[in-house]
């Protein structure tokens, strides 16, 4: 009985349909007749279609088809599997032929055994209870740097407050040091106003393609083998996956001539490409990219208007002298590229790195080369979910300026970072009898390649599974080592991997490598054609 | 030169176009074969739309059209305003008419000064920091309840890692403490597989949308005057939201007839309703509902076959004695209505109650009456983020499992709890001059309405803006108060409101009234027919 306006007034529908809602049919504009017109109201449920007392009408069927769509390996069917073998093995010991499950599936650092930075951990036990801050008993208990570091962070903070929603892009003085973290890092400046602190990378990620893909017209580039954090959100956003594939025989390459390539192909099929995603240090895959090799990509990117959407997270995570990390916002301003002549997003977690501290989902995005207007609707839909977690913010403040020489957490610091990072540097190194693998140059897995006879495919079809997932399946019950099917990422047909990280605790590696490799020669022998 | 294969095999595509993924148009299927054909690749540009060298192709009319509809209120125009004056009271103190911005457009307790729990920080420090739980000056910080539930905690999570990626629906241990919490609550079970930890309410409210949501033709049933995350998720995943109106009138009822007509009148408009939201107690209308009330919409989803999505956040916010909260959980449950009579999700955060740790982004949503087949869809959403954040996950599972007679704390917990909430109480009653107010019996606001004249209507107008929006920016300007338009939560035409939270601290609600009525008064005098 009356007419549903939001958002503004009734003589200001400007641009109408503004947002979806539907507006009652009938044209009263009073709330007091509301209810006069109560017996006009179909009482009887039998104009619907749902019966009148069935069984709850959402099924599997009725629900978003890009849900439908939408897959995940890291967390997919083999995962379930091995948290049914764990239950069992914990109701039922010794049920196994084997006594635990070794995740090797996910880059989850402190699941596999692996610390957290000290330095970091008493920084947020002290902002969680500031209280305790000027209590003798804290000196004692917390080095001297981090109480120091606390009260820096929570005088940064409006009124203290750690449990207040922050600003949608994050507290601003936690935005300032890692903006100086970044200059530090690039030698470029770093503009607060360009940082997303955001739940992890992920929800980042989420937010880019929200943006930026408006149906299934619109593509996106992505390397093949991808991270499927990537397939799964073009899935859920609606839009096109376009692969393009990097060269394993060159340790998995990236050549912008094959970017090309299928950038052209698709734009034949109708396909509007928006961004370029290039995960580096890579996932699955390892490789780190040259510089110069970086280049090239800012220069297709510029040239092409395409956004380049730079997945960072395994910054610190390079093992090999001849490569360094480089931001591709560093690559991009070294050309003389600045703001107008790129959109360039980078994301970095801390998650990653030699910190690992997966649980604590904490991110940022550095957002550079948009217009106010579409920083604007960025900002827009940060804002919707109000704010990521303090904590997380803290810590991606903290990852970006750790303690430095002279602080007293310093020694104790690089001791614990250098311990970490080298035991991961030394597992990319072992590579896997019977398999074939290049050289993890960076990032936290392996990702060999594995010959499966026809046999074996023939018996996975049979099963109605993919072969590598097979294969998976089979060690994962034989062994409890869960790996992720090659065939999650991407990958050219009629090859098959997995991916593997190297995070395992020293003490299980030798294990690891045994079983796999009796897996392996039993699975051979089994299906040999 | 390939074809691209991803999840199943070359012989497995069962499900074609299982993603969209575009496929390569040549045919070989070796990977050596990639880069003989590279003379093939078109090399000039110029078949691109884009310009060569142009500046980003990235502008805000080609972004997602979703976005650009989504509106958020309590973050929009208004709030951006107040954040330049604060930053030009910072630099240039005296530079307005007041020397401090309130903000009572968010409930945002700890902004305006409440303080945490002091127990819950207690734990969340120690889990961040368990390497103190075992020295002796701990015990002489913390008390003994907090370091004996961190242990309990600890024991909960997987290798006590606090750093590691959860379960995809949060830490097993903590749902059955909350499914506990629930179970003693509503006295009806609750099983912590039905748990869905999130990083506050939400993204579990995005999760439900994303899920129901296929098109502009699903809608979803929305109470007007409503909490514009509804409107914001419902446009972001391209839906339309189906408004009922709450009767100002009746403090703010809700009649399952004007429901049921607004249903039909959607119906007839080939939408399909899929889902019904009730905020209960009300968001920004501040009511509770009566168990009748309660029941009859249960009646109404289970017959009309709509998920009911039940946001429960205000759960500790009832300020009445003859109101009491009943979750439609428990509704539903003691009608004799199980798993397969009713969908049904509720929202839990811990933003809200009397621990307003909006910050910590921790909360939760219970899922029930759902096929299993479409709770693995659910599961999927939630891994594609891994998990919410264990601070957020375990301060969830805090608040519904606070301290117990005998435990250490427990009086000074009670005392910190019941302090808060008879502040809140108190100002829920603050009814203010010259304006008209529903009682709030729950949540943390006041939604007035104001009777704007003629003449402030004509000069919101030619400012092009909304009326309601026109007043609270003028009393933002004279004042330095933040309150949020009507508008942003939907209104009967031709009503205005404003909400303002209930929270600032004591000694500053004096001020807040007075300079709201000398400013009301002034504003009237000015526009007056």
């Amino acid at each position: 009985m009356r007419r549903f306006v939001i958002g503004r007034g009734r003589n200001f529908l400007n641009r109408s349909h503004q947002q979806n809602f539907l507006s009652s049919s009938s044209s009263s504009s009073h709330c007091q007749s509301r209810f006069l017109s109560s017996t006009a109201v179909i009482d009887s449920p039998s104009s619907s279609s749902m019966a009148p007392t069935s069984s709850p009408a959402i099924t599997v069927d009725s629900l978003n088809p890009k849900v439908l769509k939408c897959e995940y390996a890291v967390r997919g069917e083999i995962v379930s599997i091995a948290q049914r073998l764990q239950q069992e093995l914990q109701t039922n010991p010794g049920s196994h032929s084997f006594d635990e499950i070794l995740y090797c599936n996910i880059g989850n650092p402190q699941s596999l055994g692996q610390q957290p930075i000290t330095f970091f951990r008493e920084v947020l036990a002290l902002c969680d209870h500031p209280s305790i801050l000027d209590r003798s008993e804290t000196q004692g208990l917390f080095s001297a740097d981090s109480i120091e570091r606390a009260w820096q962070i929570l005088d940064q903070i409006p009124g203290r407050a750690t449990g207040a929603y922050s600003h949608s892009q994050g507290i601003k003085g936690l935005r300032d040091t890692i903006a100086a973290g970044i200059e530090a890092r690039d030698g470029f400046p770093a503009d607060p106003n360009d940082i997303f602190l955001t739940d992890g990378a992920s929800p980042a990620v989420h937010m880019m393609m929200q943006l930026l893909i408006r149906s299934e017209n619109d593509g996106i580039l992505c390397p093949i083998p991808q991270y499927p954090l990537y397939s799964a959100s073009i899935a859920l956003h609606g839009g096109t996956l376009v692969p393009y594939y990097l060269d394993e025989a060159t340790g998995w390459g990236l050549e912008t001539s094959e970017v090309k390539k299928q950038l052209e192909a698709a734009k034949a099929k109708g396909i509007t490409v928006r961004a370029l995603v290039v995960i580096n240090p890579g996932n699955p895959t390892g490789q780190v990219l040259a510089e110069e090799n970086q280049r090239a990509i800012v220069e297709f990117c510029k040239k092409e208007g395409l956004v380049l959407l730079a997945d960072e997270v395994y910054q610190e995570n390079v093992y090999v002298p001849e490569k360094k990390f480089h931001s591709f916002k560093k690559v991009s301003r070294s050309m003389g590229y600045g703001e107008k002549d790129i959109s360039l997003v980078s994301f970095q977690s801390v998650s990653k790195g030699y910190y690992g501290e997966c649980g604590k989902r904490g991110g940022y995005m550095e957002v550079t080369g948009f217009s106010p207007e579409v920083r604007e609707q960025i900002y827009k839909v940060a804002s919707v979910n109000l704010c990521s977690n303090i904590s997380g913010q803290i810590l991606a403040s903290l990852v970006m300026s750790p303690p430095k020489v002279g602080d007293e957490s310093y020694e104790s610091y690089c001791a614990e970072r250098d311990g970490i990072l080298s035991s991961l540097a030394r597992h990319a190194f072992n590579s896997l009898e019977g398999i074939t693998c290049n050289k993890a140059e960076g990032a936290m897995y392996l990702f060999p390649r594995i010959q499966l006879p026809e046999k074996a495919i023939k018996a996975a079809e049979a099963e109605k599974t993919v072969p590598d997932a097979f294969y998976c399946r089979r060690l994962l019950n034989a062994t409890g080592i869960v790996l992720v099917p090659g065939s999650g990422f991407g990958q050219v047909p009629g090859t098959w991997h997995f991916r593997c990280t190297i995070l395992p605790q020293e003490d299980k590696i030798p294990a690891i490598v045994t079983r796999l490799t009796d897996f392996h020669k039993n699975f051979m022998d089994k299906f040999r054609n």
